[in-house]
């Protein structure tokens, strides 16, 4: 892994982009040992319709906690990979939901996965979309590995919904292959 | 309010400092209209029993998003206020549970307050202490309203606790007075 990772995860307001932000910066500090650091901006440029968390996993400290040079952009939805896009580096990855248009602009690894629809049609409910979208960042990724992810989502999320958002884990996992 | 407000709000992991950072930036930036900017740090130094969310509340874009001088230290246990008092400018704000020791070198306006005991107490648990932690910031500085906070409390509690959130709100309010 490179000295220092910037991820960014982003969506609409209620997609639960900061929770899926901070279950990746624990996971990774924790399990991995590195340094996280997790962020979120509000004001102006939040109060429309792309909300967004930023992860810096680095082995060494991390002394700027915003996004540099992104690595990774996960979008959950069409205005914040609109917004965003533009950000990530060549080389890069994005993982979008496939309901989002993605142009073939960019040399970037592109991952478009259904997240929302297969929350929805296996778990009940596109609220885990988020935590799919997890799943499938450690499964194509070295950044993170489901184990991690597993060990700290119980935590982090709403009592009650431990055991479907570890399904959702699981599932955003597979669903890449 | 000056131009730029750093605020540490540190406790045990399991106290919801997180969340109470994110609550704390998101209802300023929504209500106020300032630029607010949350973050956590996770790392060596957060694998001990201090945990801290730190939250910067400006008027202008803020550039950098880590505490430059803190303002405000709100701390829940032991370890966090002796970690970080040594941060505390002179003049600053500090609200520490009623529980934790405080040496009295610095020339800070203190308030000592039965965070944890009235949680438990009035309201059957200690876990919403975090939650009378932001009352009581709002009662005793004009950085947020307890109106604005009260706005955001229901979209980021666990669903099922809004009503015990919003009853520790209005208790941390009061318990200052």
């Amino acid at each position: 892994m490179a000295d220092r990772i910037d991820i960014r995860i982003s969506g609409a307001g209620g997609q639960g982009v900061i929770l899926s932000g901070i279950i990746l910066a624990e996971a990774s500090a924790i399990y991995d040992e590195t340094n996280a650091v997790q962020t979120q901006a509000y004001g102006p440029e939040a109060r429309g319709g792309a909300s967004k968390s930023e992860v810096i996993i680095s082995q060494k400290r991390v002394n700027y906690p915003k996004v540099i040079d992104l690595d990774v952009l996960v979008a959950l939805n069409q205005e914040s990979y609109d917004k965003y896009i533009g950000d990530l580096e060549n080389g890069g990855t994005l993982i979008v939901d496939d309901s989002i248009k993605v142009s073939k602009e960019k040399k970037v690894k592109v991952y478009r996965l259904s997240l929302i629809a297969k929350a929805k049609e296996e778990l009940g409910t596109k609220k885990v979309a988020n935590i799919l979208a997890l799943g499938a960042l450690a499964a194509v990724t070295d950044l993170i590995s489901l184990t991690a992810l597993e060990q700290v989502i119980p935590n982090r999320v709403p009592a009650g919904t431990e055991e479907i958002n570890l399904k959702a884990l699981k599932l955003g996992g597979k669903i890449v292959n």
